[in-house]
């Protein structure tokens, strides 16, 4: 299934869209699509036996803004220079174990919602990344498989991130990614099952409609079971938590001089193979 | 006033320590205490004025836990290195602007409640801290003054912290940060007003009754105000938000060979001058 969320930025309703592209409103069905409904199998059944019944009402598509697929995130995961290609760029060695970071939740917007460049930001960069849904509280998992089974769903996200905030200013790359709007994330939660191989997925972003990045998740150092258990060791993972994975080469800062940082005005597009397209436009903070 | 939330994990209701020591039912009057009564100062002051005409319910004490004085809470930014004596026994150079990283929302429990040691894990440390508590949102800050009017009060933080996850790991410190119940908040919110000077605030934890950290507010490298507007420039602030403030000297890994980290039965009790009193007993996750 493809659960989204619709409506004005905090007072989305659940939605879902079916197989001939047409939008459903869920409201009748469950009040959000949040981290209780996606690990609440009974309710998940329900929005299927009402997907299937084909009784759901439709919602007209035009001009309805599209919001985060998943309401009330808990924390944000983040995992660094997971991608061989981008580590390379970045003049990293790839890490040894994952490289753990976090954006705050509250960075979560829409998937086509604005982008803000920060104030005195020189560097704001792009990161395509695949997102995963928790499902079910996770702490210490062992095996790959137990890791999958604690996944709701897949998202595109976009980790926007200030390069000069992240690394040149001292501590930890924390102050260069919880800028405000900084988490795009959607348009849709795909369901896991309908995302047989997650390290099967091509991912792509343009700015200004030019292809910056061009990658796969064929090429991720740790995979997402991987990236799941691992994290289970350091943290518990609650339903509605999201992983942002990772990023493939592409990035502004692995380019020549002049970096081609982002500018208000920009557009940048990204899309995942299968989990949909996001479009932000950038301005001023 | 000082603001608490007492009654089991998930269900604390809000409640007033009276000038008596007394606690007092706050149910009455708001649903909790969380950001939105925070940054609503018509709901405190209706706080205010049912405290002063000492009608609230006196609620019996006993036998009642004390929660993390804040619901929902949004974010936790932390300062690292914050105090001159605590960078020295680390062997850190005092940081030339603050040290940022983040602590999940999740890992925030009560004042008393039990602490988890992580499973392998072989330095679990303490901090005591101030944590102050946003209560207006707070974007690009300019001046102190401005900063600490965006305070809504103080209380009680230890920053639990595994110093092998957090430093021989690999990536950013967040990975020994996060672990389940690694944030201990409270007992009590103090509002600003009743804390005329931050900075001038006595620190002190003990390890099975035995003085370990003996510190004051007045040795932060970055005082409040400038913790506050600093952090302001990269992220978004919001009411319920949490900005743990630094930790003085005395932490386990700062110690003499072998270094004295906890274990399951250990206990910790901290306090900071006027905002109250925690105790923790460690157990095996």
């Amino acid at each position: 299934m493809k659960l989204l969320r619709v409506g004005t930025a905090g007072a989305e309703r659940p939605a879902l869209l079916d197989a001939e592209g047409a939008l459903r409103d869920l409201s009748g069905v469950v009040a959000d699509i949040d981290g209780a409904v996606l690990a609440d199998a009974e309710a998940l059944g329900r929005i299927r036996a009402a997907a299937e019944a084909g009784d759901l009402p439709v919602l007209p598509a035009d001009g309805l803004r599209v919001g985060p697929p998943v309401g009330r995130v808990g924390k944000v995961v983040c995992i660094g220079l997971n991608y061989h290609d981008h580590a390379a760029e970045t003049g990293a060695e790839p890490p040894a174990e994952p490289v753990v970071f976090f954006k705050a939740a509250d960075t979560v917007v829409g998937p086509d919602d604005t982008v803000l460049v920060p104030r005195r930001s020189v560097k704001t960069d792009w990161e395509v990344e695949l997102a995963v849904v928790i499902g079910r509280t996770a702490r210490y998992l062992e095996s790959h498989e137990e890791a999958l089974a604690h996944v709701a769903g897949y998202a595109v996200a976009h980790d926007v991130s200030e390069r000069e905030f992240q690394i040149e200013r001292g501590g930890t790359w924390d102050k260069g990614k919880n800028c405000e709007t900084f988490n795009p994330l959607g348009p849709w939660l795909v369901t896991a099952d309908e995302v047989p191989d997650p390290q099967a997925l091509a991912l792509r972003l343009w700015v200004n409609g030019e292809l910056k990045q061009d990658g796969s998740t064929a090429d991720q150092i740790f995979p997402v079971a991987e990236v799941v258990r691992y994290v289970s060791q350091f943290m518990t993972l609650y339903p509605g938590d999201v992983i942002n994975t990772g990023t493939p080469a592409g990035v502004a800062m692995g380019q020549p001089e002049p970096k081609p940082y982002l500018r208000a005005g920009d557009v940048v597009e990204l899309e995942i193979e299968g989990l949909g397209r996001q479009r932000q436009e950038l301005k001023d903070a």
